[in-house]
């Protein structure tokens, strides 16, 4: 079984001035210093980004450069907005090859690079270009066409989605590391009046475009020193892919790569939806949000609002959500997106949260997505090793 | 230890009407039916690309989709120029971890989607941008500077390069895959008065881009059917990295980066240079195959030459290189070469090449470089499983 022995995240915010490699250092040094380990230590890396978003191509070799770990080996990964987490998993495979012993994992996007015009062009293309995007379709567009139906289908409304913005703006307020830290001024009526972005998703109900890091260090069990307090443990994880075209797909108000991963991450960790005590969830669009809680099995399908309505979803709730600010608050650097959720799990798993610490916090659950679901990772991390493996 | 059961790989050449995603299906399927298996076998796909040459972002997702492949789990990793070559070192490390029993690995990469002029842009941003190519290095400008001062420290030639072009372009004509399959017009004169690109580097000292791929199918030994009359075993591998950036090099004659690829890959196979009888080397410019000669232990350093003039690098030397033609004359579709490499090792290895067949091949070694060194992949592949693992 793997261990998480030390996690580090840089503040989530715009960084123009700052080479995306140089946003990496001190999220790992702050990993490193975590796990009482050393960059000696480390036999291996993996990144998660999307290249395409910078100007420094192949940016694996300038990061292994400027963190002084050459000649180790480093790998790159891209999975859209599922990126990091798509290097966590291949980092937990090189560990259980027995590959390396000690993996840094590192999640980093840097977006300012970029216009919004750019950007907004960009993510457009992680839908099918071919049959698609020549269309028109943007990224908002294909998460509006998902809460279209999920409005017709089961009665969702605006006011829902608003519901899931304001408590993440209010959880990400306290957060340290939010691109919206401190920002208390966001309410329903705000929400709702915010300025339509592609109907019915409005600007409060889309993630913030940021630049970002976070690292973890990971271990296999048998090397973990007793230096380290509290090893978090990866006991599931679950990833599955789905058709990237939207059009043909059987259903358009659920995500079934969430529910295929997610029932992988729940055998391998032989738990239930209800045994979860905190999960941090992909919240690209507050719709996205939503169907998670159906998804994910919080919840039956089409009563994501009744899971709202009830606010099961807050900090009072049986399964809080993102409270350190999901992607809506804390903002959304693509590749770091995953790490930064681990980081966040992490802490609340070892009772080290900033604010809205989860009293007993013993099984939390990370959900990330790439691109419109054709990548789904699930991972549901404890702080007590499970005594079958 | 794993074999390749299945090649497979589709002719190099400018396809702009092929979408990129499209490009896989023939080499993938022409691969399982090699290795007696169905889609439905596959468990897991590794993607080698580069993305920023494609319209389409995230082509796991779409590659995944058009083969019919979901929800199997797909990743993509990037290592520039070595990205193929990631791709199988992953794949390996998915299986090795029996998270997989088959796993697909796919080679793939359309350059026709951009201009020359975009495509020289974006390669140069394969160097440091921060403190390199800002003063407009180009990646042929980099290899020229690799080139001039191993003339300088070692007497090596225009001459010499020239003759490594002529090699793999008489050898590539007879490869029905390559890009230049049928040009046997290419002579020392006709290299050295081509036009110059880089000082002393000119066309014909230059791979030529393209669009293609190329797919393997690996197994664990214990999971490879009797229906495989021959697999090819994976018996060393090794990965390092080194600087991204040429200026903090202490040599400009040597990739470290190979040197250090090269005996991990020796040191597991317990093999030494002299017992390999084909080696696929990364020639995007005939000087990095010449130091490659050196690198890889095949001759001394500053002895690339006297390898050259003795003829020692071709069919009748004593480790022939690049029979297939090499990147210089099959064409470099960057994310596909790694695995062009070794499918083309795999049909030695196992009698069937389409010309040049080396008699009694029974190690071959590939060498795939990331940008300027700071990747370098070297396997080592077998027909003869070792006895001791």
């Amino acid at each position: 079984m793997i261990g998480i022995v030390g996690v580090g995240h840089g503040k989530f915010g715009k960084m123009p001035e700052i080479p995306v490699q140089d946003l990496c250092i001190q999220p790992v040094l702050e990993a490193l210093d975590d796990a009482h380990l050393q960059l000696e230590d480390i036999d291996v890396v993996v990144i998660g980004t999307s290249p395409e978003y910078h100007v420094q191509r192949s940016i694996g070799g300038i990061v292994a450069e400027h963190l002084g770990l050459n000649p180790k080996p480093v790998f790159l990964t891209e999975a859209a907005c599922a990126s990091g987490s798509a290097a966590l998993y291949l980092a937990c495979s090189l560990l259980n090859s027995d590959i390396a012993e000690t993996a840094c994992v590192i999640g980093v996007q840097k977006m300012s690079e970029l216009s919004t015009a750019e950007i907004l062009g960009l993510m457009g293309r992680v839908g099918d270009v071919q049959w698609e995007s020549i269309f028109g379709t943007t990224f908002p567009g294909y998460y509006a066409l998902l809460a279209r139906r999920h409005f017709a289908e089961f009665g969702t409304t605006s006011e829902h989605l608003a519901m899931i913005s304001v408590k993440n703006h209010q959880y990400g307020a306290e957060n340290p590391k939010a691109l919206f830290k401190g920002k208390k001024d966001v309410t329903i009526e705000k929400v709702l009046s915010s300025k339509m972005v592609a109907n019915p998703l409005k600007v409060y109900d889309c993630c913030a475009n940021a630049d970002g890091a976070a690292a973890l260090i990971l271990q296999k069990e048998e090397k973990i020193s007793s230096d380290v307090e509290q090893p978090i443990w990866l006991i599931g994880m679950g990833m599955a892919s789905a058709p990237m075209s939207v059009l043909t797909r059987d259903s358009l108000t659920e995500i079934v790569s969430t529910r295929l991963a997610a029932r992988q991450a729940y055998e391998m960790a032989n738990i239930r939806p209800k045994d979860i005590d905190l999960a941090e969830v992909h919240d690209c669009f507050t719709i996205a949000e939503l169907i998670a809680y159906e998804d994910l099995g919080f919840c039956e399908k089409g009563k994501g609002k009744d899971f709202v309505e009830n606010e099961e979803n807050t900090y009072y709730g049986t399964i809080p959500v993102n409270l350190d600010g999901g992607l809506k608050a804390k903002g959304h650097p693509v590749g770091a997106t995953g790490i930064s959720m681990v980081y966040s799990v992490v802490k609340q798993l070892r009772g080290e949260a900033p604010a809205f610490q989860v009293q007993d916090c013993k099984m939390a659950l990370t959900h990330n997505i790439g691109g419109i679901g054709q990548y789904c990772y699930v991972n549901i991390l404890g702080n007590e090793r499970p005594s079958i493996k």
